[in-house]
This record gives C-alpha cells, sequence and structure tokens, in this order.
C-alpha cells in the first residue's frame, strides 16, 4: 500500500493501516543498517533539503543518515546560517529552497503550523522533525516499531508516559499513535506539567508514578529541561527526582517483561536512574537504532514507494 | 565551445560569445532539475571546496545543489569553522586547501580582489561567489538567462536596477552584463546610494523611480540593508519606501509586458509591494531555479566541458 | 598485512611493521589525489561520522576530503551542534551515534582518554583526530610520509621539533613514531615549553635552536600559540621569534638538503620566517597533501584491507 498524504506533518493525519505498513516498511530497511554496505539505490537523484531552525543532533544525524543509506543527495541548512537572520519570512525562505526543486523538505520549526504553511506551496514532501511542543511523528513512529518488535503488538499494552507532558511533542505523538492502535496511555507527572486537556488526546492522567507504573508494559520517561526550575514548573532537581524519576523500585511495580523507553538526551540520576538507562529492560538504544529504519520508511513510502517493494528494494529477501 | 579562462572571477572577463555559451549550457541543464533523477555524472570523482567568508544560505545552497546534480564531491568550510580565526592569513589557508587537489575553489570573500590573488596560486578552478560590493558574476548570469527566457534576447532591453546601487555586486556584475548584451541600463535610486562613476560601467544614472521606469523591461529591485538607516543613508525606512519602492502604481509606467526580478532574501513592504513579489509579473522564484542551472553550466564549462557537449551529457536531448 | 586493532587512538599502540604498512598503502592511495576522478570505490556504503569536539580546519577537511574519495558516506557533528551542550555525558552521545551503526568514529577532543573510553563501547572503529596534548597520530604518520618521500627511510634521521613542545600532541606523535622507526628526535624550545619526562618517550632535550641544529634531516616548527603570551610561558612575540623562529641563518646549520614542516596554521614572522615557509627546502604543503593519502590510507586498512590489495584498490599500478 501508499500513504494517503505525500506529506508527514503529524500522527495526527495517519490512519492506522498507514501506521502499520511504515512499521513494516522499517522493519525492511533495518536489516540494511547491519551490512557491509549500507546502501540501496531507493532515492538515488533525489535531493532533500533538512532544514532545522531549532538545534539538534540526534534527530537531524539519523535523518541524514537514513537518506545516505538510501543514496538521496542531503542538504543541511540551519537557521543560524539562513536567511532568516537577515529578517526573511519562513515562506520565503522556503519557496527559495523549493524553487531549487528539491524531493523533500525535512524541518524542524519551533512554531506549530509552520509545516502545515508549507504544504500550501510546497510540490516537495514536507517531514516534520519536530514542531515546537506539538508533533514528532517520527519520534512516536520509532517508540511504537520499537514496541512492536518487544511485545510484537501495538494493542492492549499499557504505555506509561512519566515526566514533563506539558512541553513535550513526543508525547503527545505517541499518546495519539498509541491510542489509534489501541493501547492505554498513562501522561504522569507534576501537576504543573499535565496540560489541561491532554485527555482529550485519549491519555489518561496520573500524578502519582507509583501508581501509574502499576502493571505498565512500558515506562516512557521524558527528558526533564533543567530550565524549567527556573520558571517555578519544578521546586528542585532533587525534589523532582525523589517524586518522579524512574528508578528500579518504581519499576519493580510494572510487568515483569516491562520496557524502559526514552527519547534522549538523558538527564542520568534525574529524570531516570543511571542502572535502569543501561540495564537488561531498556530499549533506549534500540530506539536510536530504530530511527534510522523508520526514517527511511517514511522517505521511500512518501516518495512514491509501496510497502511490498521495500524488500524487493532493500534485498531483505536474499 | 569552451571558456577562455578556468576561473569566473567576474562579468568583467567575460566575452558576450561565453556569455551566451553559459547560458545555453544552462538551459541544457534546467531540464535536470525536473527530473526524478535529478544527477548527471558530469563531475563524478571531482573535488569541489565551497569556501565562504562571508554567510550565505541561498548561493551556498544554490551552489551545492548544482554540484551534487553534476555528482561531484562537495565539501563547505565557512569563516567561523576555518583557521582564519587563529590568524592564519588567506592565502596559507587557500595553500592548504589547494594541496588537498580540489578541482574548484568556490569562494564568497568580503574583499574585493582576494579571488584574483587566489588565482595566482590555484591551479583549480576559482569562481567567484561574491566579493564585497564589486563582482557576483553567476548571479548576473541567472538573470540573464531569467530574462533571456522571457524576451527571447538580452539586446535592446531597458532594464532598471532600483535602489542600494552603491553597495551592489549584483548592480555591477548586471550593468556589466546586460550592456555587454547590447541592453540598456538605468541605475535608479537615492543620491547617496549611487555610486560615483558608475556611469563608466556603462549605466545611466536616475534618482527619480517613476521617469526611470517608463517603458522599462526589467525592473530588479534591490534589497534595501536594514543597516544602511543606521548609518545615515536613507532617512528611514518608511521615507525610503514611498520615495523608492517598486509599487503597483509605478509598476503602471513599464511596459505591459516588463517583468519584476530581486536576487533575494527581500524586504517585502520596503523596496517591494508583498503583491508584486508574487503576482504574475514576478520572475524572482524563476531566478532561483535558473541560479542552480547556471551554476552547473559553469561548474561544467570550466572544467573543460563544451556547450555541445552538454545536451549528451544532460541527456536532454532524448 | 593487516593492522592488528581496528582502533586507531595513537602512535603508541602501532608496531613498526603497522607504520610501514599504513605508509606503503598512503603511497597507492597518493597517485588518487593527482588523478581526474579522483574516486575509488573501497568503503562504499561504509558511514564515517566525524565528531569534532575542538574546533579543526584543516584536519577536518583532510578526513571529509579522504572518506569522500574513498566513496564513503560522511556524516560531520561539531559540539556546538551536538546534544553536549544539553548537558548529555560523552559516553551517551556516542552510544547513541553508535546506535546508527556507523563504521568509524573519527573524533577530536580535548581531554585525552575520551577515545581510549570510546573503544570500550564501539564496535565501529574510533579514530583519535586529535586530543587535548595527548596524540595526534595520523599527523605524525604523515609526517613520516612526507619524510620517507625526500630521504627514501626513517632511520638514521636527525630531526628537531622546534618550539612549544609542552602543549603539542604533534611533537608527542612523532617523537614516538620516528624513534620506534629508528631516528633521533630533539625536542627543543624555551624551558617553560618542554615538558618534565618529555626524554621518557625518547626524545633528546635541547634549549638552544643553533646548537640543536647542527647536522640536522629535518627541522618541523610548531605553531606557537598566540595564547601562550598572556598566560606567561614566553615573555613576548619579539623575544621568542629572536631566540626561537627558524631563520635562514639557523637553518643554515642543519645539512645542505635538510628539509623544513611545520603542521599549520602558521604564524609567519613569529616561530618561522615566511621565506623558509615558501623555499624550495619547505616540504609544508606536502604534508597537507600527504594528510588526505595518509587518512585514505587509515580508514582502509582498519577497514580489513591489507596494503597489497590497496594497489588493486586504487588501481595505481594501471
Amino acid at each position: 500500500m501508499k500513504l494517503r498524504s505525500r506529506h508527514l506533518l503529524g500522527i495526527a493525519e495517519l490512519e492506522p493501516d498507514e501506521i502499520v505498513a511504515i512499521l513494516d516498511t522499517a522493519e525492511s530497511f533495518a536489516e540494511v543498517g547491519g551490512r557491509e554496505i549500507k546502501k540501496v539505490p531507493a532515492l538515488r537523484g533525489r535531493t532533500v533539503i533538512n532544514f532545522f531552525v531549532e538545534p539538534s543532533t540526534r534527530t537531524r544525524t539519523s535523518f541524514e543518515v537514513a537518506e545516505k543509506r538510501l543514496s538521496a543527495d542531503t542538504l543541511g541548512i540551519t537557521a543560524a546560517a539562513s536567511s532568516l537572520v537577515k529578517g526573511e519570512t519562513l515562506l520565503d525562505t522556503v519557496r527559495n529552497l523549493e524553487a531549487m526543486s528539491p524531493d523533500f523538505i525535512v524541518m524542524r520549526h519551533p512554531e506549530p503550523g509552520a509545516h502545515e504553511l508549507l504544504t500550501r506551496i510546497c510540490r516537495s514532501s514536507v517531514i516534520n522533525a519536530g514542531d515546537g511542543g506539538h508533533e514528532h511523528p517520527t519520534q512516536a513512529l520509532l517508540d511504537a516499531m520499537t514496541m512492536r518488535q518487544r511485545f510484537g503488538r501495538l494493542s492492549g499494552l499499557k504505555v506509561v508516559i512519566l515526566g514533563d507532558i506539558k512541553h513535550s511533542r513526543v508525547a503527545r505523538s505517541n499518546i495519539q499513535l498509541l491510542t489509534k492502535m489501541g493501547s492505554t496511555v498513562v501522561a504522569c507527572g507534576p501537576p504543573t506539567l499535565i496540560p489541561v486537556g491532554i485527555e482529550k488526546l485519549g491519555a489518561k492522567v496520573s500524578y502519582h508514578p507509583d501508581a501509574a507504573i502499576e502493571d505498565a508494559d512500558v515506562v516512557m520517561v521524558l527528558r526533564m529541561q533543567l530550565e524549567r526550575m527556573k520558571t517555578g514548573y519544578v521546586p528542585s532537581l532533587r525534589e523532582y527526582a525523589r517524586l518522579y524519576a524512574l528508578t528500579p523500585e518504581r519499576l519493580e511495580r510494572a510487568r515483569p517483561e516491562a520496557i524502559v523507553m526514552h527519547p534522549g538526551p538523558m538527564n542520568r540520576g534525574v529524570e531516570i536512574d543511571g542502572g535502569l538507562a543501561d540495564g537488561p529492560r531498556s530499549v533506549i538504544l534500540d530506539q536510536v537504532t530504530n530511527g534510522v529504519a523508520v526514517r527511511m520508511a517514511v522517505l521511500y513510502l512518501l516518495a512514491g514507494g509501496e510497502r511490498e517493494d521495500a524488500v524487493a528494494a532493500t534485498g531483505a529477501g536474499r
């Protein structure tokens, strides 16, 4: 099957069958990373512009690796280097990039809605690599891929997302994806960091980690932005860690086969115990590995590829 | 035919037949940007160093896209990252780059004359991507390509360049190219922003936009650097806009088929009316698209390619 | 033959036969830089992450050119752009890079020992591109290649390293390589800039350039970091230049066929006379050219290639 849109703006726009198609395709591409020659010719001669108006190492690098493994030509533009500093509007900047005939614009931008604006003027495919606190769809997809690898399914799981839900696009995209696929999501954190109305996305709310983690299959810990201390959302790091960090004791309450996730970068000893991050239940590095495969799949499918052809494209069936 | 020099320092050094050869070759390459596989093998295994001592998004990106579409290997070096900050002289930096055997050095540098200095020590081809207020030859070539596409010729046109002529390498390169090709150029702006002696390059001078635009075929609006306000060249943005901005009323005085150009980035509502920039007479995005094709042509011809072979190289004749 | 380790952390770990194998392989690759198509397919589909936690133009560029000439896919990550600024530990950052399955991590890092730490968690090959004041193995290898080209051997030479030995990883790697290969190294500079215990690496020590240079085959001049003035290591630039700079008079004392080296970037008129740097005895630009070849050789051999196959891989024997 093919994706219905040629853009990937958010999980909100994806149907469950599209999510499954992306994950299946990603599994085909995952195999490429393990080869000696980590390259398939699927996007040879296509141009991808990576336009990051917010700094990012891991997402930008993951996209760039994915693009190169598909043999695409890549260009990186960061905000500091960009004409934005000369006062040009976002739309004029993008119209200019677009006039150079790229096939994809992968954009991170601090303002929700910036990507939607782009799709009105772009023939190229727009991929959202994070937009403020709104959506980060490829992160939710790589998280889903990681859960499905462990449990063989995305339905009937209990997933606890723990931490600063309010400022997290990762939480928002995950809640939507997981509820669409039939899992239960509990958003858990201090009352100041749970946004009003998060239930409307499908999440249950809890302010008590011990209760929330009871019988969980997945505990996804979010990064505690240290800046939140200054702005009064939490009283102190020590207090936050005591009340909300994922510790071995708290994880005891989850199911025996429960896994620990974190989108990174981690503050060890703040939101997560360092031993858990490195322990046998942690799938944190699997998330990173799967990120490359999911982004290859998204690029491949948005370029018009079909899930069924990905196996052939990668030669994974050999 | 081949170009006479293996460097492109400025329009000043080009003969009319060379300009025509570049534009013809660019038309062949323009077709590549519209394909699914936007790549020709013409410069496979050649190395291009993009050495930008001044910040630039659009020119740097346009060169990089052009180089990748020709299958060249590209490297980017910006001033901040460079050894220049450690006090090394420009010549020592370039001698070092040169010792790595690049085929091209594409350089933007704030000092006119820096490029000429390079040609004395470089076996590689030096391309001027902008040198202070002196020349920006690939910009004038892409502008010429855009005009020729609309009018079928570069002779007998009346081209008004409107704005800050004094600080504009774009104006200087365009005046030289267009007068060489038989067109008339009027440099129009406030007296403080028209440099003494610009007539020697072949331009007429006007301080009155309404009169200058009368019967024009092309109005090329220049960016108003907002810094000029502080240094007293113009009294205020509002005053500048009232007296010199291109507005629909002013454009009425031009020929019915007249086109509007701008090298970007634009200050909408300052030097140009936003509606005009987006309107049917605007060829501003064509300029950007043609920029990639012109730069492909320049790289191809400087590498020793011939205009006649470009059609074959691109397979455009298929 | 193959290298014994899959990492290159320092000259300290290399045996003489490995040094010879790298230099022989580099000679095969040197030929590639002189061709029209400067590319061999040896590392096609391999991924190299260039992770520079300290700024560098020449080393970073040299590695990138080398990687592209081997057809590898390259990614650049600099400290400013990296998650390190968000407070992530070095090991977590590298674990994340590693999870994307690179084949090589080329790292420059201000702390000696950082690379060794990486080898404990990385399946990929780690290459030290400079670690504080400790080692810079590819620099010593390119220096050795340059000396061997001139003298046909690395044994029995007298090499004077002149300048700030204390802060120089270049000096430390060169002393180890040259003494392993049977040459004599004299470390010469002001007493404040000769570290205690440098003799243990195999160098003789001198505070008197005139005496040290007597009968030298090679004078390798080190960059005088201008910051050292402020911190009191040397009284003034003028004083330093008078006492320690390499001048034509001082070079007279060396052997008639002696060569002048400098790792760059140079301060002409401070540690080295500008005329000498450009003169017939200078091999400073040969060092840069050889840097690309040596890095190609190191990447090729660490990837499991054999010296004997490099000629075939490059087609150098054609």
